[in-house]
């Protein structure tokens, strides 16, 4: 029987190098489709299959060199201020202004004791605590009796790399945290728009600023899948003129990472149609309308991808063309120049023969009808492959 | 961290990008199979990802250089109005005849501040008007109390140019407001009949109007699909006469279009179904027959569609097989001239040596058998190509 | 803008071309499958998109040349009778008999103003007075009121042609009224069963007749369908023999045809589905479980359908294989023939050679030597191409 | 017009070839997957399509030769008794016993007329009659108000044969009936347990003797499918050690038979379903559980029949590929031994010529320095094929 | 007719056969993918189909040598016990400590007589009595009154091995009975958390356990996927640069191993799905989320497992293409070898032959211009392939 240690160590290292095969096939972009990506995150921590389910297996294995900053943001009608903090205590003990009010909690960095902080100040399951901290989550939504916990994940195109990150959300009525694997996000827009007197903002409580987050999220999908697009017509062109066999490395690559993106994609979409469909007191019935619009985005990115998946394949088929029609080409060139000078080197040979008795050798216009024969044979094996249409203008 | 700014330019740009991906694909169509296209509208107004939603952020946009044509029809009871303006103040300030009437307000162009007067007029959602100016939306619909919003597409077939433009249509119960990307449109049959003084405009309200123009978008696709089915005839000759790369190339571009084609038709299907479904007052329970009419011409087309796609993938595998054969004859050709070549050239070779010692050089009878030697071995090998059926009628 | 006229013109041929598509793509059978196939009916009266909804359209357009035969067939306690009529008026007008009957009105040939004149005396909805005439239509039902709109589509083989004619049926409680193309259809079976006492077409009404006419519609299809497998069989039996470009042909077309079918089909069961389902008075329940006798018939024509899709799909990759073993076989004998004399035709070259100093010429057993070489070098590379499995038994 | 005879002779025909058309198929498999099947039932009666449905028109065509044998078996808490009757009257006028029991009265041999007269024993529908008569039919199940009507197909291997034979069941409160085409079943375990004193067949009703009849045909699955999954072995070490066109014969085959076990295995599958869920007085509430275990193997079996399918797919592109390396090393061997005798071949040819003026032919150590040349060029055209990995342990 | 007997035993050959295959074909794994299997019960109990559903057959096949081991854990506020037992009367004989309590009982390999004694101490229904011994079966959940029959399977990689193995459980509200093949599991994490103090252990019954014991069979399937996608990565590295028929196989295995895997995770998917949804009073409300936690885990690992099948699709398309490229490269090689030798080769015959009016043969400079010939057609020739593409630093 093997140790109960081996396995758990084996899983462990299992659960790290399946995240980072994902990683590594994403990276696998590089060889040929477009700009490489990055991982952003540190590799997430790896647990013991088996061990008990929670964020208090994690505690153990903190590491205190994960930077970590805390920013919160309270805004309303009295207007809007800004905090960062490096202390989660800090964070959470930090008063509310008096008015009506919405307060976002960001926090860059998952370090398993602030999360357990937050969690207990919460009432967080203790689950979702640990899903934030597995980063490898698909994209997925809980309803629970005083918040809703939404997992996302943020694709986003920096430096010509493709950073693919998971963003957690617990939405409270008037309290929205969400925990980022590092520093650097898609929501700057949001930010400068709550320091602007965007009446939106002031009208609805948390779930508007969650909409708009969200929002963020699926319009940065776009410029991603544009990239995509050029790298399909650029592949196009590549295996029309000059086929070979990194095109189809390429297109291996892309159609891969597709798929990768494809498994993405649907729970996103799956995420925002039960937001919509939910009908629950933290949505007001007013931002129904707004959730719907991220749906049709996403629908709409979803279409464009599937579009992409048809045009790799088609792609797939024009390479195998491409090379079968090399293939003919060399062998037709290569029949053409056996078939020309095969048969008059034979008949070169026979008077190469030193046979005593050969009539043909004592005649003078001999060498001359030679020629004649060769021309005759020659030309007609090339009217034969005109017709065949293997030489002339339409070869 | 990249600047919020940078990646808003990049997606702005990506927007852009994606449409005009759509163009030039469809574009593409000229390399081979049939007439091109052009994108009758202004590339999009790029807005920020992470930007408010809604109207707002195009009004900065303005560009006051878009023509706008505002149509304004009146019919009813009293009879038949129609004027022009290029203002929309104008436009909707004009007065209504005093009998029970509809009007049906037309928009060609797509400017920011009109389409603001429009929603405010007449008590649109911010986000509806924001999908008027983003012409990528794929058609939808979306009931609200007062009215429904419908998005759907036009084809169009003009001077052997295919035209894909974006329509959205506000039904009210006596109003209709149709939004359309430049002037030229499908309905032009729809005004004559208003024209005359035809029964069921006058017993209906605006949801016989809109039964009517939504009736001739999806007529109007007919003729589209009738245009493939040609071409498609067209390249089943030419792959079994003559195929070429470019075969390969032109069904590569036919099925990447039918495939994009497949993805603007489900969305219009599942439109005209929830209407057909949609228990709303806006629609009167007699045109529910009318409604399913359309139904039933979308599934037609659909089922057309698919069998041409049906179709594009048989000849697909006929492409492969037509290449396959021809290099199974260019290889037939090579193999039988250099099999019954290359014996006999080995034996002239023999005849050719220069050894003192070779009998058969001083025999009379040498050169004849030396060519009954090449003869026989030639008729032996026919015999057996014959047989193989390379050589004869069946080859 | 192009003018209204044109496109409708466009739009008029594109139908009738459509239309003439899928007859033309039948008709290709022809090439290679089975026997050919003509289309029964005149093209389709061809409308402008766009133009009224609705029969009028179609009255400006009465061909008088198109033949018309009225059947009108009484039966019930009384007995049987049977009347032809050149004119719908006095068809209608024709006395009923006094005890219960049911009536049945057969109308072969589409003349809108026939269609016009039976739709105004039974209150036929306009729209489906169209879709008797517009011949494309996929089969459906429609419920009214006072009675069921069913449209279907009959295949026949006759004269080893393949027919593919619409017929629509109204039923009414104790009416039924049908539309064909043409004259010849599959119902005589039913009309002598009709003159027979038979006891149920006695007890039911117009529902039994119209499940006799259905089932008779079905049950028709088989031979069809044998057809096609017999067709396959020799196909299989083709390809394995003697696999030619021709094959391939015949399978495309094969193929196609099975795809157009099964679109044909689906909604036919479509239809069988719903007429079982349908809790209309129009139907007795004790018929329930005679149109779920039709429904179980088309799921088994169905079931062959796609069990000769699948075997379609597999002789295309037997096809392939063919093909490339054929080429194999190509390149094994250009090959062995190649290795064979290349290496001894060299040899007999370096001994034609012309230096003065070549020991080997002066040697009088050079010659032995030299085709004791030749046979040893041939003796080699055959028993190196017999391991490979090249020659031999079992090459 | 064609006469209504000929077409129902036509389909008269149709039917039973199409029947013969799957035995066919099925005996194509002794061409190469395993041993061959008998089709243990006569042709089925082929009846004028469009005739009236029913039992009746069967009637005239009853062929007296059919071998018939009835056997009544009662069992319950008195014990067990089996008889055996040629007529059926007889069989039906047998006396029951006292106590309460359970009559399964099973018949082998499909006579109309014997069908007739327990259908009106027993108040059997005619459609149902009709059903037992054809069997051509798919699994189904139908529910009447004072019995079930099931069809099932049992497969059968005996003597290196397989049977595929179609069983009906009615399923009465305390009565079964089943009809078989022949004789000889997979029931004698069944009929023993009756024999012996198991206990549930003394509580429970016809229903559990049901139950045991269906599970003994689904448990008589797993050999038939055993026999495909030894042959797909076979065929994978074939395909790897020699691969030839009868592979892809056999592969094809192969394919097709598991297409046409498939869809007679889903049909079963949904036949076991709706008896689990049917909410009948017929079967009672305990045996629910054993109903379920049914659906479990025939969800195991499908499960196999999916995976032989992946598999046999899978097969078929190794066998793609098999005959791709095949054709490569063929090549390479052409191209290795043209390549190194063509350029010393010319060499060779060169100093033949018989130019007055070849300084080389006079001196002395031509000869050998031409060998030298000759095999300088063999060995750096080795080394050349060496680095690509054409000749070498890895080639 | 066949016997009986022989059908039984060819039966209850077959479903070890069907069993030993499953397991032949992960071996096979061996062959290339990674590391072997080892099935680690022995065969099952064949029985004859058709013979009594229960547990009461096997108990006449009861095979004394399977060695069992018998584990009871209490634990429960009092503390934590565990007892080990080789006979089953004494296990369930042992006494239960007196304070609120859970009990697992697990057992360690499948002896009928024990099953049996077990089934009649909980009320046990039969057909899950056979199913535990019957190892083949698909995961399934079924509902009874006093308890959960849960079928799950284990894979284990154990000594580079992996073994799969059924596990049944039996879910009582305080008690859990586990049954497995043999000795050797994934719980020994869960033995010490239960050691441990751990609160949800005490605070909830059984089910917790159960939870725990599922979870962590599904945590397990982790490290399998990570060896497949480390295999489908060297794969990809092989295929890329030394593609062999091996390669192929292996990526053969590859995608048959996926296929089975997804058929038994898809079933286990459901299970746990039914589980989440289950109303059962066995399952404490506050679990639903764990159970969810599972069914995410679950989900992970079946989208991890798509994106392997779909990445080893698409490295079967680049085994064709690099297959087709290495035969391009390959003939691109014997055109050019012999498109630059053939014609030169010709022109040397030509001056090797005999004729005595040869009038090139007398001149002084004929030698220097035969070699200034062949240079040039050589360049002619090499400029040509140079533009082709098929020499130079591109080719």
């Amino acid at each position: 029987m093997e140790s109960a240690k081996d396995v758990a160590h084996a899983t462990g290292d299992a659960i790290a190098k399946t995240a980072s095969y994902i990683t590594s096939s994403i990276l696998e972009l590089s060889k040929g489709v477009f700009t490489p990506l990055s991982r952003s995150s540190s590799s997430p921590l790896a647990i013991d299959p088996g061990s008990a389910p929670g964020i208090e297996q994690y505690l153990k294995k903190e590491d205190p060199s994960i930077p970590i900053l805390i920013t919160v943001i309270d805004y309303g009608e009295f207007g809007h201020q800004t905090h960062n903090f490096s202390d989660i205590s800090a964070a959470l003990a930090h008063p509310k202004p008096d008015k009506p009010h919405v307060r976002w909690i960001n926090i860059d960095g998952l370090r398993p004791s602030t999360i357990d902080i937050v969690g207990k100040h919460f009432g967080l399951h203790t689950l979702s605590a640990e899903d934030v901290i597995n980063t490898y989550q698909r994209p997925k939504i809980e309803a629970f009796d005083t918040h809703l916990f939404v997992i996302a994940r943020q694709l986003q195109l920096a430096d010509e790399k493709l950073k693919n990150e998971q963003i957690s959300f617990f939405l409270f009525s008037d309290t929205l945290i969400s925990f980022q694997e590092v520093s650097g996000d898609v929501f700057d827009p949001v930010r400068k728009r709550l320091e602007n007197k965007t009446g939106r903002f002031r009208t609805y409580k948390a779930d508007y600023l969650f909409y708009a987050l969200l929002d963020s999220i699926v319009d940065h999908l776009f410029p991603i899948l544009e990239a995509y697009g050029t790298a399909l017509e650029e592949l196009e062109i590549e295996i029309l003129q000059d086929p070979s066999t990194l095109s189809q490395q390429k297109l291996f690559s892309m159609k891969r990472d597709l798929s990768l993106q494809r498994r993405v994609l649907w729970p996103i979409r799956e995420v925002v149609d039960q937001l919509y469909r939910e009908d629950s007191d933290l949505i007001h019935p007013d931002l129904k309308t707004f959730y719907r619009d991220i749906q049709d985005h996403t629908m709409q990115v979803i279409d464009l991808l599937e579009t992409y998946r048809d045009t790799a394949s088609g792609l797939s088929d024009l390479y195998q063309s491409s090379v079968g029609n090399k293939m003919n080409e060399i062998m037709k060139v290569l029949t053409i120049m056996a078939s020309f000078f095969i048969p008059i080197t034979f008949l070169a040979g026979v008077y190469g023969m030193n046979f005593e008795y050969i009539p043909e050798l004592g005649w003078k216009y001999s060498y001359p009808v030679f020629w004649g024969l060769c021309l005759s044979a020659t030309a007609g094996l090339a009217v034969f492959f005109w017709r065949k249409g293997w030489i002339g203008p339409n070869s």
